[in-house]
Parts: C-alpha cells; structure tokens; sequence
C-alpha cells in the first residue's frame, strides 16, 4: 500500500511538471505573440496555443490522475509539503474534470470571436455591438458555475478559481469600507497644491528608460540572466521557464515614469517567480499560484516602494544622470508627480487612491449580473449609476465606461477583485516587513533592497503555495486580508501632500 | 476499400499536420533560443525541446501510420499529388522507423555534450580535447548507417537523408571539376587590381543597416508582415508557421555588407518558404524539404543578383541616402569590394570562387570518415593535406582548420555538400530565368524583383516537395544537377573584375 501511494504521488508529480512544461512552451508562444510576432501568423498561433492547451488539459483530466490522486490520499507517510501538493492538486483537478469538453471547447471559441467583437464595439463605442456576445459569454459563465457548484451565489464558483475559499460576501465587507474611505481621500487628494507636468521636461529618449528601468529592476532584485524586459502594448510578467521570468512594458517619451512603473509592477511578480524553490519547479509547492497574493508583490515594489519619498531621493541623482533635464526639477516635485490623484475614467490610467474604486464598481456589477439582479442590456446604465456613486463623475461613454476592459470579453469574470485584494495584502505585508526590518527606511535611501527582497523571499515567496493564500498571509503578518493596513497606509500618505 | 483508403490518406494528412505545427511550436522555442533567450535558460529549453521532438516522432513511428500508408498506397483514386505526398511520407516513415528509439536518444545526448566539448575545443585549439566525442558520433552515424542501409557506401545512407537519391560517386564526379576551375579562378582572381577597404568609410551604424536590409528583402518579394529580422550569432531562416517565416543577421559596424548579404542569403530561403502553397502546409505538397535546392535560393538571391553589378547600381543612391559617407565611392567600387577573391581558412567567410573549395574538403573527408580510410585520429593532417592541394595555402591551426565547423558536433554527416549542389542548382536555375525572362537585367536594374519572384513562385516555389529534387530540377531547367552553368558564370564573372 505504502509502496504504491508513494509510486502514485511521484507519477502525479511527474505529471505535473510535464503539464508545467507545456504550460511554459504555450507561455513561450504567448509571449512571442504579445513582443512582434508578424500580424499575419495570429491564426496558426492560435492553433499552436490550441494544441498545447488541449493536451495540457488531457493530461490533467486523464483517467489514471484520479487513482494517482485516491492512493495518494491513503498514503500514511507523506510529507508535509506532499500533502500540501497533494490538496491543491485535488483541488485543480476536481474543478478540471467538472467541465465538460464541449464546454471549455465551447467557452474558447465564443471567447476567441468575442475579443474580436468587443476591439471593434470599443473603438465604435457601441455597447449594443458587444451584448449579445457578454450574454453568451455570461450564460456559458452560469454553466460553469452550476458544474462547479457553489453555496451562496453562482459568482462565487468563480472567485474559487482564483483562490479557494474566496466569496462574494466576504469581499464586499472588505470593500464596503474600503470604497468610501477611498472616495473620501480622491476629493481631498485632488485639492492638492497643483505641481508642474513632467511633460514640460520631455522627451525622455526611450534608450534611457530602458536604462533606468533595468538599473531599478536589477537593484530590486529581478534577475535579468534569468529574464529580459521587452516591449509589448499591455504589460505583463510570464514564466517560460523555472529561470526564465520575462517583464514587458510600454513606453512614452513624454513621461519615462509610465514605462519604469509598469517595470516595477512587473518586477515584482518576477521576483515573487523568480524566488519560489526552483526544485519543485512545476508542483504547487514551487509555484505562485494565487492572483490575489501575486498581486499583493506587484503592488508592494510598485507603490509601497516605487511611489515613496525614499525611491524618488534614492534615484535622482542617477535619473539627473540619464535625463540631465530632470537637474532642473527635484526628488520632491516627482515624487509629487507620481502621486498626484485624480478621479478619472480609465481603470489602468487610475492612481493609487482612485484604483480601488474602478475595481469595487466591477465587482458589485459582476456579482449582480451573475445573481440574475442585472441584465447584460442594463449594464451600460447600471455602470453610470455605479460610477456616479462611487467617483462622483458621469461616465461621458460606454467606451469609457463599461467597454474599457478586457476580460469580460475572455469570460474572465471574478479576476477584478483580485488586483484590490493585492492592494490590501501589499499593505499588510509592507507593514509586517517594516516591523520586521527596523533599518529597512535607511536600506531603501541608500537603493540596499535585499533585506527586503530576502525577507519576503525567506517568508513568502519560498512557501510557495502549498497553504490557502489566507494561511500564507496569517503566518506571514498574524492576519487574514484586512483593510486596515491599507487605509492607514492611504491616509498617512494623503496626509503628506495635502 | 476506396473508403478506407480515402480515409487513410487524410488520417496522413492529419497527422502530418500536427506534426508540422510540433515541428513549428519546437521552431519558435529554437527562434527564442537564439535571438535573445536569458542565458539561464537553456537547460529547461533543451528539455521543452526534447519533449516536442519525442513527442513528434512517436507521432510519425505509431503503430497506425504504418497502417494509414499501406491502406493509402492500395487506393486506386489518389491524385498525383496525394501520390507524391505518399511517396515522400513513405521514404520519411521507412528512415524514422528504421531507427530504435535507443539510437536516437543516444545521439541526441551524445551531441548535446559534444557540442559543448567542440566549443571549449575550438577555443583552446585542442583537436584531442574533441576528437572521443568524434569518434563516438561517428561510430552511431555508421550504426545509424547500418539501419537504415546503402548500396555502395555508408556514407550514402546520410545523404540519402539530405535528398532521396543523393549518392557520394554523383557528388564526386559533380565537385571534381567543379574544384579545378575553382582553384585556378581563385589564383586568377586574387590577382585583380587592389580596391580601397570599405572599412575606411566606416562606421555604417545599425539602424541604417537595419533599414536597407529591410527595403532590399521587401524589395526581392520577402513579406514583412509575415515575418521579422532579427540578431543572431549565427545567421538562419527558420518557420515558426505558414505566415511566419523569420531570418536573422548579424551586424558589423565596419562593414554594412555583412549584415546586407546574411540578409540575402536569408532572404532568399524565406522567399522560398514564404511562397510555398499554403493550403498544404505541414504535408510535402506544401513544404520545401530539400536542402540543396532550399540552398539554391539562397545562394540565387545572395549571389546572382546581391552580387551583380545592376543590384550596385540600381541601391546605390539609396546606400548614400543611408549612409552619406558613400558618396565618395562607387557602384563599381562597392560592386568589386563584395567581389573580391581570396582563398582564406574559414569556410563562412569565403568569398563565391573559393566557397566550394572548403565544401569539396569536407566531403572527401566525410567520405573517407564513413568508408574507414580515415580515422579521427588522422583527420587534422589529412584536413591540412586536402587544404594545400585545394588551396595552396598551409593550414595554422585547427581552430582555422578541422575544428572550425559546428556540424560534426552535431552529427550533421552528409549536410555539407548541399551548399555546393546549392550553388550548382543556382546558377542552373537563374541561366534559364535569364532566358525565360528577356527583360531580366532592366528589371534588375529598376529594382523590379516581382517578375524573378514571379517566375520562381510559379516554376519552383508551387511545386513543394511531391517530386524527388532531381526532378524538380529537371523540370525547370531542362537538365538535372549539373556543374556547367556554374563554372560559365564563374569564369564570365572572374573574367569581369580580373
């Protein structure tokens, strides 16, 4: 018995990490989509990418996983971490093997002809365009929904997705407080002194930003041997390989602080990646599976660093350097530039005060819609309504309203919520490390980040993600998510330049 | 019967399809590799490699394939292409079955360290240091041999590989000759008045090679949008899909030529890929499969229209506008500079008269590897021997002699002469579009590839691969492979300049 449940978790293991390796050879095409593959090869990428996510989906879902997984299960010595594996394995699989293949068949064509749809409707700023594809996307959505399961709300078989455990009520207590704290501090922010606009020093050639985006991400602690930072129209951070963890960004001449905050955001996942124990390369235990904790790193080197006093004091002397026109302003003027808050319409334009609120406004409308409280033809209203409350704004069209997005269109529904629970943990986990780190002010103006990148290697991203997310976080800070970090971080922040 | 067989024949075709698109996934992973891979990812690289070739040739030796061309070969209604198709499919199924598994992983390891091994070799200049990892792949490439059989000599075995029907006693007597006018048109033409180095106008910086490297190719019919350029150490043109065909070059700042005419060269296989008919792609009908004759588009493009006198004359007020320092010289200047001759030790850098001198070398030398006259041991006096009867010239080292080459490392036995049956074919094929075109050299002249393109498209680009390569030729030009039109363009143009 024991001789085959440990033969059985070693077969699971085995075909986990063929299952990572083809995930990593689909990540290498998407990646290669995403930095200049020619326009007229997106047809056969699709297939490729089709192929190798069919087969990845096979291996999981073949009928000797489930055994594997039973004998296990009725092993009496595995390890700790093997039970950890063990249990997000089981998790991954019973959710895999729910789904029909005529559904998830189903759900990638409607999907593919949808982005299509939505590109077009956005750039014509017509919503009626893009309804019924959200509604087939949203019914197929449902069925997912009832193949998963749920207690409460069909949404939540959704959000279990991106962590188990995770519900729709528990989030709308986090961000009940959180909205009108957050709406609160975007009006006084915004009666702020008024600074003078980077773009009266630009241009900043693209060379030099290339130059400081590197020198920041490597000082941080993302290895660039191990990684490239490339071009590409949406940022992203992927993994091609347990050594092979690659940034993108885009760039402006007139503000090198959009291209190097996009760095840094992406820096931050790649260290998380790039820090997990490379031997369990493949196996949860060596992966960072969580959106809502990976979030969490993106949002802590993007803001909690990147957005602070110290950074911009630490860098102005090398930014002087590369741009010598920035000699004529101060660490104090950017640091002010890169923190101003306006209310506006656009989600990823959005800054740190205001961010939560475009995310808060998409839950409450993903949920409705999937409670049956709200049709797909109501939604362009329902986004008004929603946004005049939550910003004190009218939403002037749809295409800076409720067609600004990408992932409904790509059926990903409860992935939103996500990115505010990474605010929220990004501000807990700063808080612990600055208990934790009393010389980490001083490490930070003297540009010395690896106590930090140490410490939140040596206590998050080495745990992999063999505990819940919410486990992870209580050993690493005593709590669960929590709000309270978060708006104290906020308001002392505000406090500072209003 | 018919059913099955019909049914058979597309079971082929579906399964050659999915082959092609492993086969072009593997591609874009070897792309990646070498145009901008992170160092520290070439471990994990080789193993996603590995996984997709593993997976591609148990696709191609299962059981049913076998199976699928027996019952396809029975049907009485195929069309003469499903006939070539089969036909190809038949050789290809018969080498890789030939085969065990053993042997072929065995090489694949063997070579995979060998390289490495060769490398450090060519570094140190240390023959012995490389010459066991030798022996040991040229002892499996004779087992391989033995497997898949000959008639006169092992060695043929390996060509057969190249081309069906390609024959070592054919290559002699085809590079006999060839070598004896190349050896005293390279004494004649070294000869030729002095002209000024190009180097004296450097530098030629790289966005401005960038940017006539991509006029010229786009110009020669190459499609951008279905393609890109990139850097390499070691230019190539490789098929990531039906409408993604990459090259790369590398770049000089001394010398814009090099860039130029890696860029040609490239060009040239890209354009023959790129005009295959799409429909079948992944199946023989759709593929260009045979090195020597995918070599004599290269070699076409790169050498009988990039080094013609009207290419010269019709880009050189487009070179000055790039590069203004060129004004001070010539179209016939820069016409003589590419041309110039110069018998040297480095195969890759030889000029067009002396090029087939270092391939005749390594063919005899292969040749008597296989056939047992020669040993390991003895291969760098015989490499000196052969070089002073070809070359005249005494060999330094074996960094500059035996060791310069990465294709032995590999165990490419067999690959070398195809640049020169290449080069033969070349000048028979742009002969008889010399005469199938009457208005060729104004054309050339106002820098007017599409009838070239054209000609080719519709005489040699469309057929694919369904005939044996001899045949192909045969067609087109009227003659199979032969060494006179070659030797009449050599000496007419070595007659030009000397």
């Amino acid at each position: 018995m024991s001789a085959k449940s440990a033969s059985a978790f070693s077969r699971l293991v085995e075909r986990a990490r063929e299952i990572a390796l083809l995930d990593s050879i689909n990540a290498t095409l998407q990646w290669d989509q995403q930095t200049g593959m020619p326009p007229a090869a997106a047809e056969y990428r699709a297939e490729q990418i089709a192929w190798l996510a069919a087969r990845s989906h096979a291996l999981w879902t073949a009928p000797e996983v489930e055994e594997w997984l039973a004998d296990a299960e009725a092993s009496p010595d595995l390890s700790a971490t093997d039970r950890g594996n063990l249990a997000v394995w089981q998790w991954s699989h019973r959710r895999a093997v729910c789904l029909p293949g005529r559904l998830v068949e189903k759900l990638a064509r409607v999907s593919a002809r949808a982005h299509e749809i939505w590109v077009e409707a956005r750039r014509q700023n017509d919503f009626a365009a893009f309804a019924p594809s959200l509604e087939q996307l949203l019914a197929l959505a449902r069925e997912q929904a009832d193949c998963w399961g749920y207690e409460a709300e069909p949404y939540d078989a959704h959000l279990e997705g991106y962590e188990p455990g995770l519900r729709a009520e528990t989030l709308e207590k986090l961000f009940g407080g959180l909205a009108e704290t957050a709406t609160a501090l975007a009006v006084a922010g915004e009666a702020a002194p008024p600074i003078p606009d980077l773009r009266e020093f630009a241009p900043f050639p693209l060379e030099g930003q290339k130059k400081l985006n590197a020198m920041v991400a490597e000082a941080f602690g993302y290895d660039l041997a191990a990684g490239r930072i490339d071009e590409s129209a949406h940022p992203f951070c992927t993994t091609l390989g347990p050594q092979d963890i690659r940034l993108t960004t885009r760039y402006d001449e007139a503000d090198f602080t959009d291209s190097l905050f996009s760095v840094l955001h992406e820096a931050g996942h790649g260290i998380y990646e790039q820090n997990l124990p490379e031997s369990a390369f493949g196996t949860p235990a060596g992966s960072a599976l969580y959106l809502g904790l990976h979030e969490s790193q993106s949002r802590l080197w993007e803001n909690h660093i990147g957005r602070s006093r110290s950074f911009w004091e630490a860098w102005f002397p090398t930014m002087g350097e590369i741009f010598p026109q920035l000699r004529r302003t101060n660490p104090e003027q950017l640091w002010r530039h890169v923190n101003r808050i306006r209310r506006s319409f656009i989600r990823v334009e959005a800054d740190e005060v205001t961010y939560d609120l475009h995310i808060v406004l998409r839950f409450r409308l993903e949920r409705a819609l999937f409670a049956g409280d709200l049709s797909v033809r109501d939604l362009p209203h329902a986004w008004q309504e929603g946004f005049a409350q939550l910003f004190g704004l009218t939403v002037p069209d749809d295409r800076r309203g409720c067609l600004q997005d990408v992932h409904w269109s790509g059926a990903s529904f409860g992935y939103f919520p996500t990115y505010s629970l990474g605010n929220l943990r990004a501000a807990q986990i700063f808080q612990t490390a600055r208990r934790a780190l009393p010389n980490l002010e001083e490490n930070l103006l003297r540009r010395d980040y690896q106590p930090l990148t140490g410490w939140l290697t040596k206590n998050l991203y080495r745990a992999g993600s063999i505990l819940p997310p919410e486990e992870i976080l209580q050993k690493l800070t005593g709590v669960t998510t929590s709000v309270t970090p978060y708006l104290e971080y906020l308001r002392e922040k505000t406090g500072e330049w209003t």
